[in-house]
C-alpha cells in the first residue's frame, strides 16, 4: 500500500522536483488534466504580458520585426525539434494540429501517388476527420485499420503515445516496417511532446506533427507544430500556400514560390499572442533530460494506480513504456468525474465510460497522485457523486 | 490649403472622436499603419490579461466550458455578422485569411465542379498564392483575370477593398453579373471589415473571408472569418474537417459528421488567447453607425492628401468610394518610409515604390493626418531622409 509518507519520500529525492516552482497552480487545485490543456508557466503569462502591453502597445506594428514576431514560428520550431530529435529547420510552429495533418497528408499523397490514407479505428477523433477530408480531396480513399498495422503503398497517420491507453508505439520499428512496405508514415506527436523521449533522427521518422498546448503548456489553443525531414521536404509542396509559407513572403510577386525546407509549411499569418506564450513556455525544457520526464510521468501515474488499490475501477491495459496520462474505467464515470472536479481533482472524462488522468512531470507530484487516488476512493466509497449527478439531473435548463 | 487649426475644428465636430478615448496609443506616435496591425483598444489588452491570469491560471481547462472559450468563434462571429450585413449564424472565426481561402474556395470548386479558380493579377498577393495551391490541388486551373473582369463559370476572388488603391468594388452589381455568369464570388473583406459600409444580404454576396487584425484591432496576427449564406453553407464540404467543424465534437466518434451552416468551416482547436482580444475588440463596434466610419477615413485620406500639397509626391488613383488607406509615390519611397518612422509617423512601405498610409476613423483624427503630412513634406524638404539611407548602407552587418 502506498502512503503519503512515501508519496512525499518520492517528492523529495525527486529530481525534477525545482520545476514546480516555474507554475503558479491555484490553491485547493490537483491539476490532472490528461491532457487538454497544460498549465500556465509562469513565463509565458509574463510573456503574454508584454507581448501584448509592451510590443503591441508601444511597438505597434514595428515589433513584427523588433520584437521578432516575424521569426517565432521558426525560433519556437527550433525549440521544439530538440524535443523531438529533430535538427533545427527541420520543424516550425503554424497553425492547428488538423490544419497541419491535412497539409502534410495531402502533400505526401499528391507526391507519392498513393491511392490511400490510413489511419487506425482507435486514433483520436480529429486525426480521423481530417484523414477523412484529406484523402477525399486527394482523390484518395481514407482506410481505417486496425492492430497498429502498417499498410503497403499508403500514407498512414499513427499517434506516438495513444490519447486513451498512453501506449508508446516503437517509432524506430515501425518505421522499418513502413520502410520495406513504402508506406509513408506521419506521426501525431500530441500527447508525446515535452513528455517523453523522442528521437526521430535516430528512429528513422520522417514527417510529424504535433500540439502546443499539452504537455509543452503553451496556453489553451496554442499553434501546433510540423516536421520535415530536410532531405524530404523540398519535393513536398502542401495545397494551402498562403505568403507565410512563401521564399520572399515581402517581395509580394505575384506567383507562389515555396519557401526552403519545412518552412513552406506555414500559410497565412500566425496568432501572435497564442504563439508567443507557447514560445515562451518552450525555454522550460531547455536543459531538461527528458529520459527523467518520460520515468517520471510513468512513476506518477503507477503511483496512482497503486494508490486506487481496491476501488472498484479498472485501469486500461498499456505498453511496456507509457505516456503520461491513465484512463480508469468505472461506473457512472461521467458523474464521479464531476463530483471529482467540484472537489478540486481535475481530470477529465473520455466517452463513453473513461476517467482519464494526466500527470506532467513538470508540476504534478506523488503526493498530488495520492492525495488524487484517496479522494476518489472516498469519493466512490461515499457515494457523494449520485447526490451530485441528481442534482444535475434536476437542474432548470 | 489646409492647417492645423482647421484640422482642430474638424476633430472637434467629429462624431467619433470619442472613440479615441478607447486606446492607448504611445505618446510621439502618429500611427496610420495601413493596416498591417490595428492599435490594441484597452478592452483588448484588458481581456488578453483576463484570459491569461484568470481564465487560464486559475479556471485551466475548466475555462473551456466556464469562461465561454468553446463558443468564442461563433460568438465573435456573430459580432463580425453586424458588421458586414450578414445573419448572426452566417459568420465564424477560425484559422488564418489564407487558410480560410482555401476551405471555402476548394468546397465551392468542389460543389460547383468548375474548372477555373480566378483572381485579378493586381490582388493581395497572399490570395493569389492562395488560389494557386486552391486550384492545383483541386484539379482546376488558377487563373489570373484583369481590369475587374467577372469570368463565366468559374470561382472568383475579389477584394472588397483592394489593397493599394483602397478602390472600394461595387459589391452589389458584382453580385449581379457574376450571377448571370453563374461565376461564385468569394469576397475579401480584410481591408473593408471594421471600416466600410458593407451589407451582404442587401447586395447579394454569399461567400467572403476577413481579417481580423487590421481595422478590427484584434492583434497581430488574430484569427480570421469565414461568411457563408445560409441557403450555401449545407451543401458545402470544406477538406480541412476536423473536430471543430464537426457536427458533435465531443461525442469522439470515429466519422466525420459537418456542422450545421457555416460553422462547419470550423477546423482545429483555436488559439483562445489571440481570439479573445479579438473578440473584446469586436465590441468597440457595437453602436457604431459604419456610414460615418467610411465618410471619416475617407475624410481624413482626402485632409492628409490637401495637406500633401506641392510635395513632389503622386497619390495613387483611386474609386469614387474608397477605403481607410492611400498611397502616394514618390522618389526613394523606402528610405523615406523608414525616415519617416524614425520620427514616429508610421505608416508602411509596399514594394516596389508605394507609401501607404491607413487612416482608422476609430482613433486617428484630423491633427493625425496634417501632422503627418507636415512631417513627410518637411522631411522631404530637408533631405534628412538621405543621411538616414547613407548611415543604413554603412551599417556593419
Amino acid at each position: 500500500m502506498t502512503s503519503l509518507d512515501e508519496a512525499r519520500a518520492r517528492d523529495a529525492s525527486d529530481p525534477l522536483r525545482h520545476l514546480r516552482g516555474e507554475f503558479d497552480l491555484p490553491e485547493g487545485v490537483i491539476y490532472l488534466d490528461g491532457n487538454s490543456l497544460g498549465a500556465p508557466p509562469r513565463r509565458a503569462l509574463d510573456r503574454i504580458a508584454e507581448t501584448a502591453r509592451v510590443e503591441w502597445r508601444r511597438g505597434l506594428v514595428r515589433s513584427w520585426n523588433e520584437a521578432g514576431w516575424i521569426d517565432l514560428p521558426m525560433s519556437a520550431g527550433v525549440k521544439i525539434s530538440r524535443l523531438i530529435g529533430a535538427r533545427a529547420d527541420e520543424t516550425i510552429v503554424c497553425d492547428s494540429v488538423s490544419v497541419n495533418l491535412f497539409k502534410l497528408a495531402t502533400a505526401l499523397l499528391e507526391r507519392s501517388g498513393y491511392d490511400a490514407l490510413c489511419i487506425d479505428a482507435t486514433e483520436f477523433p480529429t486525426d480521423q476527420y481530417v484523414a477523412e477530408g484529406a484523402a477525399r480531396f486527394s482523390g484518395a480513399t481514407p482506410k481505417r485499420i486496425e492492430n497498429g498495422e502498417i499498410p503497403e503503398n499508403a500514407v498512414l497517420i499513427k499517434s506516438l503515445v495513444h490519447y486513451k491507453t498512453a501506449g508508446i508505439a516503437d517509432m524506430a520499428a515501425s518505421e522499418r516496417e513502413a520502410r520495406r512496405k513504402n508506406c509513408l508514415l506521419i506521426w501525431d506527436l500530441s500527447h508525446a511532446t515535452g513528455l517523453v523521449e523522442i528521437d526521430a533522427k535516430r528512429d528513422g521518422a520522417r514527417f510529424a506533427v504535433g500540439c502546443g498546448y499539452k504537455f509543452l503548456n503553451g496556453g489553451p489553443g496554442a499553434p501546433a507544430f510540423v516536421y520535415v525531414a530536410r532531405e524530404e521536404a523540398q519535393s513536398l509542396n502542401q495545397p494551402v500556400s498562403g505568403w507565410m509559407g512563401h521564399a520572399a513572403p515581402f517581395e509580394f510577386s505575384s506567383y507562389y514560390a515555396p519557401a526552403q525546407g519545412v518552412y513552406r509549411f506555414a500559410s497565412g499569418t500566425p496568432p501572435i499572442l497564442s504563439l508567443a506564450a507557447l514560445d515562451a513556455a518552450l525555454d522550460l525544457f531547455e536543459d531538461i533530460d527528458m529520459r527523467l520526464m518520460e520515468e517520471k510521468a510513468r512513476a506518477l501515474g503507477d503511483f496512482f494506480l497503486e494508490s486506487l488499490d481496491g476501488a472498484p475501477l479498472t485501469a486500461l491495459a498499456s505498453t511496456p513504456r507509457r505516456g503520461g496520462h491513465v484512463c480508469v474505467r468505472g461506473e457512472d464515470s461521467y458523474a464521479i468525474m464531476q463530483a471529482l472536479i467540484a472537489k478540486g481533482v481535475i481530470g477529465d472524462f473520455r466517452a463513453p465510460d473513461l476517467m482519464r488522468f494526466g500527470f506532467s512531470p513538470l508540476y504534478n507530484t506523488f503526493e498530488d497522485a495520492f492525495r488524487a487516488a484517496d479522494m476518489l476512493k472516498r469519493l466512490l466509497a461515499s457515494g457523494d457523486w449520485r447526490a451530485a449527478q441528481f442534482r444535475e439531473r434536476r437542474k432548470v435548463t
